[in-house]
């Protein structure tokens, strides 16, 4: 495995993308090239957890898929620490919308000219994402083809086509957002992640409207892999289900798993990303048994019709 | 994830031990220090078959544990390619045994070492090997505390000592093996195999019976998890079946999973190990699952019981 960590912009050094390259020589690189699957932490746009990364890539590398960490842009830059809530936070212009959302299409170009040297099959590689990470891959799923993304870049709308969307307890509206009573700690949290995030201007309906993937899905929309769980009380179930229903009028292929309890960002929800007992959810934790079936029908790897012996003999 | 392939000896550059270290650092360090796995893929001791190797170790990797593929002592020294058979192959000294499982013993050495950079929980140990591979994770399992390690290592036992074997189709009694009525193929297989592997006299009882792990074990073999198809026309099921039976009469835990059908050699099962389509099989794949459940119950590793949101907000 490959596993190399490269900055994708001279001057943002805290955006990175890792590998986690499969495969790539040996036996099993006779079954090259592979889909693969570019991943995007949570973390309120503050930040990007570590809880959401690498766990995350070794269960798509398990698969037998390349996969790829994108730490994009957050206001910590990088840093764990969460700015102190409370005082007025200024807001860095670098980092709002929509610097997070082409952040991921500058790693899809990157792993495309990288394609051949990493053995991706280009025609397949699904964006998933967590929490904040799940509503910046929507975003991408819903802007992937248009201006605020092709014209940025000015390249063939195919360098940037995500093949699929896995999005786990996602943000998708934020006029629901906005509309939603919430506990106290709630509100402040999401307050200050839609100041830093969105910008000062952060409550009117055509600002919130640009940045709700569920309002925004197209006949060009990639299909999706959703799962949330209704016990979620920070980004509560109705931001997946909004999502589900938008993909489904549009009739863009998608499957929908709520599960009933467990609190909000369990990323796998094994002992594997697990810094308390409490992120461990055995019921929960079958969203990626599923996503992997789902994930299949779209990324199976070809390999040939022979017996074991043969292919034990062929590599002899 | 630190992924690096250590030289264990100065003189065969073949016999390498690659690191795949989880949560070396961020939010997932906290969990520190983590159980460990030692793989041993298997190849009839010609080779180290690369589909048992690097799928094998993301596995355990996904579970949480650290993870060590070893390439031990094997005829080919690295190289792929099978020595041709019909013709009379020399004997290698230093591939026969004891070396490949002494390998073992190094790379536990090596382990303890470094356990403390590594952030290994040294009594947490699982030895973890397929086919011969699966016989070499066994010998050690029956030879850890014994003179032939040792004597040879001359280190406390406790440096030596494996927490579990899990053993994935192997070859557990060389005179069962020699008394079976084999296939010609197949016989022409083993005739080679156990020249390389045992030497010149490979034919009495005296001798087979000390490389069978079915036949050795004893009150400080440790628990093992050992699974196998009855499909398997190579090394058949009853090598498992010895095996758990030799246990059971030491009343050493164990589990034990035979399924009905799946050739030899299946590795994960998955696509992420075939490089042909009849290597992948559902069934069979549930090897891994349940290799995971029984390995939990030694392995779980220990953490907070506070609340996800009281996780989030201790890390940031």
């Amino acid at each position: 495995m490959i596993i190399e960590t490269i900055h994708l912009y001279e001057d943002k050094k805290d955006i990175t993308l890792t590998t986690y390259i499969v495969a790539e020589q040996g036996e099993l690189s006779e079954v090259n090239p592979r889909p693969a699957v570019l991943i995007c932490p949570g973390g309120g746009y503050f930040n990007c957890s570590d809880r959401e990364a690498e766990p995350i890539a070794l269960q798509f590398a398990v698969l037998g898929y390349h996969a790829f960490v994108l730490r994009y842009s957050t206001y910590t830059e990088g840093k764990p620490d969460l700015p102190e809530f409370g005082k007025p936070i200024p807001v860095k212009k670098d980092r709002t919308h929509p610097a997070p959302v082409r952040d991921i299409g500058k790693a899809m170009l990157y792993i495309h000219e990288n394609a051949q040297k990493w053995h991706i099959d280009t025609d397949r590689i699904a964006v998933c994402g967590f929490s904040a990470g799940g509503h910046n891959s929507a975003m991408y799923g819903v802007y992937w083809d248009k201006p605020l993304i092709t014209d940025y870049f000015g390249v063939e709308k195919e360098m940037l086509k995500p093949a699929a969307m896995i999005l786990g307890y996602p943000i998708t509206d934020y006029i629901f957002l906005r509309d939603t009573e919430k506990a106290p700690m709630d509100k402040e949290f999401f307050d200050n992640s839609n100041h830093i995030f969105i910008g000062e201007e952060n409550d009117s309906d055509e600002i919130l409207e640009s940045v709700s993937p569920a309002r925004l899905v197209s006949e060009s929309t990639p299909p999706a892999f959703i799962w949330a769980t209704a016990g979620d009380n920070l980004v509560p179930a109705q931001h997946s289900i909004r999502m589900a229903h938008a993909l489904a009028d549009k009739k863009i292929p998608f499957e929908l798993h709520i599960f009933e309890e467990g609190d909000h960002g369990l990323s796998t929800a094994t002992q594997a990303a697990a810094i308390a007992k409490s992120q461990i959810n055995e019921d929960v934790a079958q969203w990626i048994t599923l996503a992997g079936k789902w994930l299949e029908k779209r990324f199976r790897l070809d390999m040939p019709d022979i017996t074991p012996f043969e292919a034990m003999m062929a590599n002899k």
